[in-house]
């Protein structure tokens, strides 16, 4: 493991920091909780408040997906996330990035979502995804593959730069995958059909076939290479 | 003009060779027709035939949609065009990828699309769209400004990096923009919602919800900015 300047003391030291910061973070929220069921116990929300008081176990804690990298891909996830009532955590290696968007009201906290012990402290033993959405591509198919040594079980899914990157990543263990040159061409040419005649929804249904039988064929040749015919 | 060590009389020559393979490529196509329709005058095909094989106009050479940058991002463009039936014709600066390319059948000619007088030689004046999907955002924001201003009429698409990155598109006079990281970020987050146990449809309903929100607010934003009430 490359530490840097680093000494090896002071990276265990940070990693409990950040760990406890994980695990203090959600009582600070239910004493909130707490708090509030007792000034306003007339109110209809007692049943809920109850169930939040309790104890939190290390699945409510982590919650149950882990998203790996907080740039741009990363927060749109998590606002789609938060939209639609998913639970998640976030890690980044950016403080700035961490302090601002914990600001705005993020679940994200600092981490270097790389190291295997990192992805541990934030609860990949109980989490049901982990969804890579790291700025940098260097060592993901590395990393992938030793998630998937350690936790067998958990869905991985990943950004990846075009097809053939997709197919390293399928490879190496992750579950699934998007291709960011795709989809943004997918969106390019699809409006452009919009733009020369087509109606939106004949457009849509052109991009979701293409898109559906270029995804297809990469999914189905990875499985016939994992499990060629006799 | 930065034209490194090139000499101006070689620039204009090279122009002029560009163009010419441009303008020359479609009537030896047009040659292989008649030969066709000469050999087969007995067949169906005639009638289309007879019109194709009418002395090409500027429109008809150089296709609606001019796609700039032929990278991962271009070449899905011009499948989804292709498999769409809209005509295009496609400009690279580099030759390795412009003969790999072609040769596999996409209506690509070398070219810098970075240029004015490429983007004229492909026809830029009859073209409906210009569509920027070039690997290198530099000098972006200095294109589409210049396009414009030269051909007022023509909508220009661009893919963008970021929402940021749209908005200046925008009010540098792109008319349609593609925000990559958006995109990787609503189809990680979709195939996230779905394996949380959202079904298909209403994951992508959520996700066509949110990715309306953000560009109709981006649009409303240059509109307000551009025509500011009094």
């Amino acid at each position: 493991m490359i530490t840097g300047v680093l000494l090896p003391e002071r990276v265990q030291l940070l990693t409990l920091v950040i760990a406890l910061s994980m695990v203090t973070t959600p009582f600070i929220i239910k004493l909130g909780d707490w708090w509030l069921n007792l000034t306003a116990l007339d109110e209809d929300e007692t049943a809920i408040t109850n169930t939040t008081a309790q104890t939190p176990n290390a699945t409510e804690v982590n919650g149950k997906v882990i998203i790996a990298g907080f740039g741009r891909v990363g927060r749109r996830v998590a606002q789609l996330l938060e939209r639609a009532g998913v639970e998640y955590i976030a890690l980044d290696n950016n403080h700035e990035r961490v302090n601002q968007f914990r600001g705005e009201g993020f679940n994200v906290f600092f981490g270097d979502a790389c190291k295997l012990k990192v992805l541990q402290s934030a609860g990949a033993a109980h989490a049901t995804m982990l969804l890579f959405s790291l700025d940098n591509f260097t060592n993901l198919e590395h990393l992938v593959k030793d998630v998937r040594r350690h936790y067998p079980k958990i869905q991985i899914h990943a950004r990846a730069h075009d097809i053939a990157h997709c197919e390293t990543l399928l490879n190496d263990g992750a579950n699934q995958v998007v291709s960011e040159t795709l989809e943004a061409g997918l969106r390019l040419g699809e409006m452009a059909l919009i733009n020369s005649g087509f109606d939106k929804v004949k457009a849509n249904g052109v991009v979701a076939e293409f898109r559906l039988e270029l995804y297809s064929a990469l999914y189905d040749n990875v499985l016939y290479k994992s499990h060629p015919p006799n």
